[in-house]
């Protein structure tokens, strides 16, 4: 699957203007930021450099797209030649898959060619914005789980690739399984699922549905017990999988109040080792809502994979600093209006303090140090066209779950508030 | 690509249960719904129906993904054999795609055994329910715009896959091009864009991008003319284009402010001809904002395809009838808290008034009429397996297109309004 044409026409039709010019082939830097966070939140997930890795290494273009850019006139012969030995042969550096950001974070720094940066453009955002978005909500959630685990169920409310890229982002924040089987096979994650209303309807009554459901999957399985009646289904599974049943599953009602009554039954009839899981539209404050339910795992689909409110990260693609014919560099920043930026190469660091805490994102135009305690964020992904497969696939995934980790750690408690406040580390830009 | 594992990890256990129980050969009917519209939407409009048909085409399981099941043990070896073989040889029929829908329209009604329709929800239901939201997004939208284009170009900010879905989406509803190239490609879309802020500053002035532009892309591109200033922007934009100049795009500030005077400085240079395209965060609610300032085009991002708010359609499918062993249909429904449903495979047509506009949505669980004059919704779709290839590819969405208009055209002019309020005719749910 080539991933070239997951490219605006513009990108191209800039190449065309920018190759007859001969401005195209000027060294520059472009940069991937966020001017803000969504409204409210605390902090950003940087999720997707794995896959843009991935999603790299079959950015070109085959026979087929070619003609159909030439067919239709999107761009020259002279361009179509130039894209016929595409390769992204520059470098890109940025924060590792995991890491948390703030505005104006320099996420991912690309140095090439005008021309090859920019072709890829479109792809990089695409990647980006969609998995950080849900990195990020996933993370809240985590937040508010605690030590209870989160299991992502939401593909069927989102694309069908989204779903794939959006179960990988939920582990990498600290979701533990998922129930997207392709993202299972794609990226080697934890896949889990049991049974829904419609097993328990297609059976003559729901006494029989368990019966098949326990015979065939085991005593351990979770039976969704809220097709008829609440109380009469949690009997009846306590009564067909003995006190060894795994579990049962809740998806509707007030589930902080029947969590508490369906606990108190299960204990009642012996069940002391049934857990119970709840899945009905939960999101980060439902979830908080429900800590002090006695409730053991919860299910989350349509606001992990919408990213609770806020379905992309709005980061951008800047050029910041080009070439001139002389060889030398000009930073460069957009002057008008409300999308005024800074111009210049970036370099950042996360300050600390002496307890090992984030205390500012410190981001400057030459390389800077605060001389206290502070950490680098800025990793290698792609040396000279050489991509860094290390952040791909399964061991990627692992990689960026391990950032994500450290790095929440290092957040001050106030981070993990669900209210709406302002970034919980400042961003200070230091410009020489 | 096989479309088989964007599935979750359930359906296929309930598929091994029910294989067991011997349920799962059961004839059976799944209804996809919508139990409400999107807070304060007037109508929906069905979206994804073509890709629907074209994945299904790919849905079975090749021997690297069975290996992923049965290595993982998601399933046992009876239901691997079963999947070895699996092909949907059933029924579906539906609203077509670019119909509107209400709350409890019947969209899709699969007629199966329960195992093969228990194997294609999770993808059939990520295909209809972001594809549905993306298209209901963007019909407001043209209707919003009146008669001025609408160009999507919002696919740096959602998956890349999902971006090429939202293109298709926004295209049936009624834009008139896209930025992406994949979707072109795919679809036979009118792909469109020009230059971004990145081509101006790669250059030594705006004049020297603007001349670059001009002599590689033609008198008649559209220029970008806020990356510094706009005023001056505009009439280094005239004196390099002279009065053939195509366009001029606005990307940021106080639009409707900004292309008043930009057109009588247009007009004053004697470029009657050249139009104003508009792009900054747009949605609905500025386009109308819009209506009144002299602007020719909207490029619409962000807003198109997170779905303006609401990123899901948040469809179920649901099992509504099943035959019971003596072959006897009964029909079926959850009956618990707050997601209790209607049992029995429905029926739906839309009755109009004299003057053929829509006044209801009748819909019933025995086949009705209402004596008046009404138009029936449901198609065929698929027949004893067999898809029905005219709803997919380029001559599906140019169905689906004209579908779209036909089916708005024929809604009361209340309908366009932006305001929340409920949906624009009733669902008359009639139970025998």
């Amino acid at each position: 699957m080539r991933t070239s044409l997951f490219t605006d026409h513009y990108e191209l039709t800039m190449l065309q203007a920018a190759l007859e010019s001969g401005a195209a082939h000027r060294p520059s830097v472009f940069e991937a930021f966020a001017r803000r966070l969504p409204e409210g939140r605390r902090y950003g997930v940087v999720g997707g450099t794995g896959r843009l890795l991935e999603g790299l290494v079959d950015f070109h273009f085959d026979e087929e797209q070619l003609r159909f850019l030439s067919d239709h006139r999107v761009v020259n012969a002279q361009t179509i030649k130039y894209l016929e030995n595409y390769r992204f042969s520059g470098n890109i550096s940025g924060y590792a898959e995991g890491e948390l950001y703030f505005p104006n974070s320099p996420l991912l720094t690309v140095e090439s060619t005008f021309a090859e940066a920019c072709v890829i453009e479109t792809y990089l955002l695409s990647v980006m914005n969609h998995d950080s978005a849900i990195a990020s909500a996933a993370s809240r959630m985590i937040a508010s789980a605690g030590d209870r685990p989160c299991i992502e169920m939401g593909s069927r409310r989102t694309h069908e690739e989204s779903a794939v890229a959006a179960a990988r982002a939920a582990m990498i924040a600290g979701f533990t399984s998922t129930s997207n089987l392709e993202a299972g096979a794609r990226y080697g994650l934890k896949t889990v699922g049991t049974s829904a209303h419609s097993f328990t309807l297609l059976h003559d009554s729901e006494r029989a549905a368990f019966e098949a459901q326990v015979a065939s999957l085991g005593k351990d399985t979770i039976l969704l017990v809220d097709t008829y009646d609440v109380e009469n289904g949690v009997r009846t599974a306590v009564e067909v999988a003995g006190p060894e049943l795994g579990g049962v599953r809740l998806d509707s009602g007030d589930l902080v109040q029947q969590a508490g009554w369906v606990r108190q039954l299960l204990d009642d009839l012996g069940n002391w080792n049934t857990k119970i899981t709840v899945t009905s539209d939960l999101d980060e404050y439902a979830i908080a809502a429900l800590a002090s339910a006695p409730v053991d795992a919860y299910g989350v689909g349509t606001a992990l994979v919408t990213g609770s409110g806020h379905p992309t990260a709005s980061m951008v693609y800047k050029l910041v600093a080009r070439q001139d014919d002389a060889g030398s560099w000009i930073p460069v920043a957009k002057a008008a209006a409300n999308k005024a930026s800074v111009g210049g190469r970036k370099h950042a660091v996360r300050q600390l303090n002496d307890r090992d805490r984030a205390v500012a994102e410190i981001v400057s135009t030459t390389e800077h140090t605060s001389g206290g305690p502070e950490r680098a964020l800025v990793v290698p992904l792609v040396v000279n066209g050489e991509i860094d497969m290390s952040y791909t696939g399964a061991a990627g995934v692992h990689k960026a779950t391990e950032r994500h980790r450290a790095s929440t750690q290092e957040l001050p408690g106030i981070a993990r508030k669900l209210q709406r406040g302002e970034p919980v580390i400042p961003t200070i830009m230091i410009q020489d």
